[in-house]
């Protein structure tokens, strides 16, 4: 073969395996209906009482939590709120509970044994986000109530993200010792502190109980599942992830080495920056909107069934929910001009590849002319079901040496793979029956398009919800809320309506 | 056509124009030889008694000028120096001596009329750079003198680059009148105090005495050109230079428009920072090395026979010189492999494309996963002989805008064409014998790789030559100084011989 024939088939095959992308398509009409699961038919008038009367208290749990600092990034109080959740889950009666060392901050776990046939894993984080510098109306730790457009409000950090929910879960299961003397299932607590780092140690804590969690029927992440109208929304799924670095350096193969050079030796030096851009650019068509790296979408598999099911149920809303996307995005066209069912299909179940930020040489005013010795990228590729980060990345390392980017060093930041739970699992069923029974039939969504390590549960093939009623907002934002008491005529639940959720739940996934 | 042909076509198209590169060779083994210019034979003894005997004086005056603090990029002093040169230019009997206000800094202008012949340009700066924060050993504007491991300097910033050699001139400009009564020839001084930002108004300095310059038969910039060991280097030209940023946003075209956006969201939009990166990657090769926009080599001229003489006469150094260069710039392999000759060649008669910064996105430690809305690249090519700034911008933005980049912008920072001045030029081969005299026979290149704006001059067909003996370095650095007093045994000339040597020169050019 001469050397302009190879270099032609080189060239096109970013065209064959661009064709390689998988055809995204809804084989089926029917429509997922939430509406159709009988609401749950329980009634604990007793739990309910005790739970109205225990108001002020109930808050002040909450208050207690939310003014314990636990900020992991700075490690602010990270080991007192681990400690405060480990005794507050020995009060309620987990007799094993304790703090998981990890490397990183310690997590928690704790088993609550009713003698149940079932047990419910519950999945918790105590960490919080650091306090941004400005624009909070209130002492961030002082845990106070505020007015808000839409009633009365805790407003705090952690207030939603997520001591307030997990807090009024505590609260809702002394309740049901309080009046009943036992819960319904069993628990098995798993908390971590490093949430807001990417959990990069969740796995360790995992670990500690995974016997136990292989038991369990379910995992239960305690969230406010309300937007500010009312309406809930339960997702089934997140997308992995793999990050990495992508840098060219100065080196053997040529590039100046331990520093920038003047730029006119271009002319006989080699350029880390082009280096990296031209790898960059073997990875995507010309308009960065579609991956070439061979096989890169061979392992995603279609929708399922039930998964379009889901799909078709969202499609209804979808088109009105486009325009409000578009401008919160601030995108005039969106990627590939799709619109409509390819566009949401695409959002939910197609890996990407983007380019988080990239670097390199002069980057202020004016001119500067220089020769970088280093150049630099951060990449990000969402996954879905069934990459791996492993895989991933192995076939853009494997891409990068076939084109000759040997020297193209890549280096991973983190990475999980994605998880899916089955709208048909019990754990979900029921929580839609609960749902309902509050007259809060949800909008199922088959996945996110962002990311979360649901998969250290759901590679036991457990299925995990973050459910739950009420509103809250702000997080990782200045002003974070729990909403305490909405406003008269809102949609929203209150406290003791929070509480009283997740009575039912428990009761309902007996 | 299909649309698979088409693209086929396009991809090969960098092939095909790569190949279009000048084939840069020697057709010559004819060397140029300095040393066979017979030495300049006129003894100004007077002139060089008044010279030593106001070595005070001299450099009094000299250390008058690096006192006065010009820093042009902080608009320190500017106008106190044009005015000390404009004052002193009057002092030695330049009768139109005068500033010229530009759009940024004044010039200043002046000229001397012997009533000879002839008439000498001469090209002066009178700004500096700023100071640099740490390093200086010395109070940088307070012009003392120190002991250096050559013998007694002036360490000042301006001390070599510029107001040492130019004050020196003068020096031997007013020891001439003194003597004499007039200079040998008639001058024309332009200065400008712009020269540190990359000379932006020069040309309207240059403008405002355009009808005098045209009669001029050469323009000289006094420079200190020897290096530690007291060796000179003649060098004859420049390459030109254009710079511009080029970047990516998004809008109509698909990209998030006025701030980033979540990273997951690069499933359903389009990658500011995707685009530009494959806007550049369109223009090179993918080593980063061959520049495949067509027709960008075309208006390469190859060396002609006379520049080749100059590169023979390179050529017997080179292959020692080549091992230190690579050590100096840290590189363990030059571009393509090249060495030697060819090594040689492309560094000087080749013109480059090179990528000074590029950012977008988050730069910062760790993972952030954000899809940025902008992306931008810096990005220079310097020019050889007969390309120009505009003809190369043009065939930039015309390969973009065929490839599909519209979308792309460009913005000029600067540029500026290219500049040459025949080694048989008059003022050259004068000046070589000067430099034989003193039994410093130079050493000739064809031109810097680096650019300087000096068409502004060779545009009018005139020579252009930085001439002068006497050592300094520093220049943009801390400790910048000029050798006052070189120790015993050095090549290198002291003040008094530096102002002889503009002595010899300005009647020899007679």
């Amino acid at each position: 073969m001469n050397r302009t024939l190879a270099a032609l088939l080189l060239l096109l095959a970013p065209l064959t395996f661009a064709q390689q992308r998988p055809d995204l398509k809804l084989t089926t009409t029917e429509s997922f209906d939430a509406a159709s699961i009988r609401p749950y038919r329980g009634r604990h008038q007793k739990i309910y009482d005790y739970i109205d009367a225990r108001q002020a208290e109930h808050l002040a749990a909450i208050q207690r939590w939310v003014r314990q600092r636990s900020i992991s990034a700075l490690n602010e109080g990270v080991t007192d709120m681990a400690t405060m959740l480990r005794d507050d889950l020995r009060r309620i009666g987990f007799k094993d509970a304790e703090l998981v060392p990890t490397s990183g901050h310690p997590g928690v776990v704790g088993f609550y044994d009713a003698g149940a046939k079932k047990t419910l894993a519950v999945y918790m984080m105590y960490d919080v986000q650091p306090v941004e510098a400005e624009g909070w109306k209130v002492e961030a730790f002082d845990g106070v109530l505020v007015d808000h457009d839409l009633g009365r409000a805790l407003m705090a950090r952690g207030a939603t993200n997520q001591k307030g929910p997990e807090r009024s879960f505590l609260n809702a299961l002394e309740s049901i010792i309080a009046v009943e003397g036992k819960l319904p299932v069993n628990l098995l607590v798993i908390a971590e502190g490093e949430e807001e780092l990417g959990s990069p140690h969740f796995p360790e804590v995992v670990a500690k109980v995974e016997e136990r969690l292989r038991q369990v029927s379910g995992v239960l992440f305690p969230m406010f599942g309300q937007d500010r109208q009312g309406n809930v929304t339960v997702n089934l799924g997140v997308k992995g992830i793999v990050y990495f670095e992508m840098e060219a350096k100065g080196g053997e193969r040529g590039g100046p080495v331990g520093a920038e050079v003047h730029g006119s030796t271009k002319a006989i030096i080699d350029s880390p920056a082009w280096r990296l851009v031209q790898a960059l650019a073997s990875l995507t068509s010309e308009d960065g909107n579609t991956i070439v790296v061979p096989g890169y979408y061979d392992s995603i598999r279609p929708p399922t069934v039930e998964e379009q099911r889901v799909i078709n149920s969202m499609l209804r809303e979808w088109s009105s929910r486009e325009p409000s996307m578009k401008e919160a995005l601030d995108v005039r066209r969106w990627a590939n001009g799709w619109t409509g069912e390819q566009l949401l299909l695409h959002y939910l179940f197609d890996t990407t590849l983007n380019i988080d930020g990239i670097w390199s040489g002069y980057t202020g005013p004016g001119v500067k002319t220089i020769l970088p010795h280093k150049a630099t990228a951060k990449v990000d590729s969402r996954l879905v079901p069934d990459q791996t980060p492993e895989e991933a990345l192995r076939l853009i390392r494997q891409h990068l040496d076939r084109q000759g980017f040997t020297d193209i060093e890549i280096r991973l930041m983190g990475g999980y793979p994605p998880a899916q739970t089955s709208a048909s699992a019990p754990l979900v069923q029921q929580a839609i029956s609960v749902y309902n029974k509050y007259g809060l039939t949800p909008a199922l969504t088959p996945r996110l398009a962002g990311s979360a390590p649901y998969y250290v549960f759901t590679r036991l093939g457990l299925p995990l919800l973050a459910a739950g009623i009420g509103h809250g907002s702000g997080a990782h934002a200045p002003n974070e809320y729990m909403l305490v008491n909405p406003k008269e005529g809102s949609r929203i639940a209150n406290l003791p309506t929070i509480e009283k959720f997740y009575v039912d739940l428990l009761y309902a996934l007996r």
